[in-house]
């Protein structure tokens, strides 16, 4: 194999290799079907790798990754600028602005506190969040992370430290997820929407 | 989503959702993932996209993907090069390279013949196999192709064409999988590894 594969080719099968959801198989696949088509993709995808990386920075007043800086999710007008929603990953953040239903802020946390992957406090961008509702202007600061143990002591560590009376702090509502069967929902979740029902008026 | 995720970052979602084995989401993660380890990651697969696009060309000789042409396989000495093992594609090379159980020199075909693709003959590198089997020299052209209908096709249209009695056309053996298990194997694999079964001795 070594002696039969050119340098250039492993070190991209390696690299593609680290992606999500590859491993070495499916990344030489990868590989292969780009150097097929080195002209229709190989091309274009190393040009747009090169004009991500030179031009994409993250944003200093949310964490969310653009080419203008502060990203166009913070300068776009007619957001609600009192209204911040905290998240996990940039990910959140585009799953939020697929769902059309915010029209607030965001604040990126770049990672969630966990004590197996040795992440605390200090790993995310916890401190920028406290600084910009110590700023003033902030009405509310909703936490939209996962309903993970990770995500829920996250969200109760960083309800503790913001400035109390000063914020209304919130989180996501749980229940059945919409187009959800009853019947293949876990426990946890089908006992909480039971005990948080509402009238159907 | 389209005006709060740049055009760059689009770009490259609808670049790798190309790859094999990604759809969109699964594309969207792994830019994410990319743009969160830029300077490990984005950075040296860009780097690496580019040296591949500028330096690798298929092999003029037998259709494998290298930097030096004719490709690396072609020039290592001590192979037999009066056989040659033809196969669907690169990644096919690069399996029986790694089976390390061959040592002639190999033909890429590009693909298969099949109907509902559209892929006739001239679409296939066979032209020049058979010039090379026509310019002599050669004593056995093994058909490593699949065992399935279009590969099978492909083989038996080769077969015709190649000069009759100048060279030894074979194919693969079909049988058991080496490690596979006799109650999972398909009807049709058993049968054909029952009629060809061989003494113990």
């Amino acid at each position: 194999m070594s002696d039969t594969i050119g340098p250039e080719i492993q070190r991209l099968i390696e690299l593609v290799g680290k992606l999500p959801g590859f491993g070495p198989r499916s990344a030489r696949r990868a590989v292969l079907h780009m150097l097929k088509k080195r002209e229709q993709l190989l091309g274009p995808l190393a040009d747009a790798l090169n004009e991500a990386g030179a031009k994409i920075v993250d944003c200093p007043v949310c964490g969310n990754y653009d080419t203008v800086s502060p990203c166009s999710v913070c300068r776009q007008p007619g957001r609600k600028d009192a209204l911040i929603c905290v998240v996990e990953d940039v990910s959140d953040l585009w799953a939020m602005e697929r769902a059309k239903a915010f029209d607030g802020r965001y604040h990126v946390l770049g990672g969630v506190l966990s004590a197996i992957d040795g992440i605390g406090p200090d790993e995310l961008n916890i401190a920028a969040l406290i600084s910009r509702v110590e700023a003033g202007g902030i009405e509310e600061v909703v936490l939209a992370l996962d309903a993970t143990t990770d995500g829920q002591t996250t969200a109760a560590y960083i309800a503790d430290r913001l400035p109390p009376s000063a914020v209304n702090v919130t989180r996501l509502a749980h229940g059945v997820p919409v187009g959800g069967d009853i019947d293949h929902l876990d426990d946890g979740t089908l006992a909480t929407a039971l005990r948080l029902r509402r009238g159907m008026g």
